[in-house]
């Protein structure tokens, strides 16, 4: 089995936001293992604790980035506990998180080339804090594998049962996040809507195009959006506001014609 | 004629805040297009599709970076339409933007040394989606020409009928922006202002002034600012707070002494 | 004496949010001063004129991140004023902040290997705007020490009385800052609560713990957390929203065990 060669690109995803420095002590941190490294702000905009959004923006950075980068997620409510860190090999990158579902989650329709349990004792990491391990193992970790300090395989042996997370909306076609611009997506791929011309929330039926600028400014829309998922739109408008709906919404797909 | 030889660093200025992973993506498709790229984030609180004030972002960026830098602005209502793309080449850097009156509006009061639209057809790009060009067009744009992967030439042919977006304020001194301190930011150039005591913003006189210190804390003052501006403010408070006014407020420049 | 050799690393930490297109524009002239500087965003939602949370945020940096780090803070409210500017070594790093009372304060626990005010004039620096020194003063001075353009002592003569400013809070317990979670940061420190099992944040007592799983969630804990400080907070909660106290509120811990 070959492993990426790793690119020296690390990414951070978390839930800390960012009007307090614990993303930039992350930064310092990984600088610290690997002064080359160049650290991306993936995201740091989850909601607290909020394994579902983070997982879905997590794998929205599966092939976006360089083959060799090193994707860390810190969404990790049991820090300080006894739980397990995760390393994996997937997309040509490296993902690194807490074991409490995330990383499974994320990576689910992909093949995880190789997943392994972090032994921090055999790399002689002691953590300084019991309540923010971003900084004070995740960080180092990432600067190790970006500078190729350690080899993947040197983290720690395999590990065959990770923490699986139960997804709330597992079954269900629903609202699952409202972004910046108060767009709703929704848990509905792509594939469900081929060749559909609308959907429903609640009440309200909706058709499905394929950019805003094909409805009025001001009108409701649905299309698959840069996740390749359902979202409902309105044009240079807020759906959120408009609609007044939000997350677990439930959203119906009308049957579309044969192609 | 010669071009600014790029120097490998690129900004981005959107409309996508950062509360989700779109920035963190152009970063990474940036990357892909060139691993050696300085990405910086000029801002992404640019108001949803809001051309005014993305315009006075961009163009606080002239002559604040090194030459040879790539401006990237992304506030882009037309988005997965027909609508074309620019690129530019002013102020010894490179400007690229949606065509939708952006991108002349923020460097109205330099030369444009070139204005050309790129042929996504002969670069062999093709969007990945039609909810999000920043990702998949713009970013690896941005980082072919800021790698020099391809001179600026390369992109297309030259543009001479750029889309012109039309000043909603022109002709009138109003308050045109409220920043992150609460400061009225108004279209007055400091021009308009040499000399002058004193403006007014509805009924109250307010003095103009060096430095927010030359008034007591809590007072209010009217100075130029960084953008060479009229600015209204309050020291160490907020002038949006303490004075209840926003955008469109109307101000009036009381004429100056003769120097 | 044996200054850091710059790293080549420079962090900022401001109060400027990122809303508008501030920091970028710092981020650009640090460029321009040192094309290859990598800059890193230590925190920007310091509370507009907050020493007391400056320090507190700046002082984290310590220690995390590479040796030769410049570290720059522009909390500024005096800015376009003759304060001046300061430099010093501490901790292996440089840090740059305005005379106001902010770097003594971050850095009263260590040990100032130089302290020095920088003289402009030496340096041939004219400030181009009375409102943003940041811009104009602070991010070139930091791209120029990163860059091992000037050397530290170039920078002006020794200052031996910086500005100190007072402590609101000092020698009272109390919160001084509620974090992205709602966490309530107090000034108590790590060595204060050792050996002690419960505080009284007014009349309510709360169990002192090692990491915030070790109560059920929604229950609420006490624990030293990153900063080396006693913070109260609320398993996967907001401690500021449960409990409805924020900034002032009065700690009392209870007399430990002796050990």
């Amino acid at each position: 089995m070959t492993l990426p060669r790793p690119s020296g690109i690390a990414t951070l995803l978390t839930d800390f936001g960012r009007q307090d420095p614990y993303v930039g002590l992350m930064h310092g941190m990984l600088l610290r293992a690997h002064a080359r490294a160049v650290v991306v702000d993936l995201c740091h905009g989850v909601p607290p604790q909020d394994l579902a959004v983070g997982a879905l923006f997590w794998r929205s950075a599966l092939g976006r980035f360089p083959i060799g980068t090193v994707h860390t997620a810190v969404v990790d409510p049991g820090v300080g506990t006894a739980r397990r860190i995760l390393a994996a090999v997937a997309g040509d990158c490296y993902w690194l998180a807490p074991d409490n579902g995330l990383l499974p989650w994320a990576l689910a329709n992909v093949e995880l080339q190789e997943l392994r349990q972090v032994d921090l004792g055999r790399l002689a990491m002691v953590p300084q804090s019991r309540t923010f391990h971003g900084r004070d193992l995740f960080a180092p970790l990432a600067g190790m594998l970006a500078g190729g300090r350690y080899g993947f395989q040197a983290l720690g042996p395999r590990c065959v049962d990770p923490v699986l997370a139960a997804d709330p909306y597992a079954g269900r076609h629903v609202v699952v996040h409202q972004d910046h611009f108060g767009n709703l997506l929704t848990n509905v791929p792509a594939a469900a809507v081929a060749g559909c011309r609308r959907v429903r929330l609640g009440d309200l039926g909706i058709d499905v195009v394929g950019s805003y600028a094909e409805v009025p400014v001001g009108a409701v829309l649905a299309l698959v959006d840069s996740y390749d998922l359902l979202e409902i739109a309105v044009n240079q408008g807020s759906a959120a506001q408009v609609l007044g709906v939000g997350r677990g919404a439930v959203v119906t797909v009308e049957p579309g014609e044969s192609p």
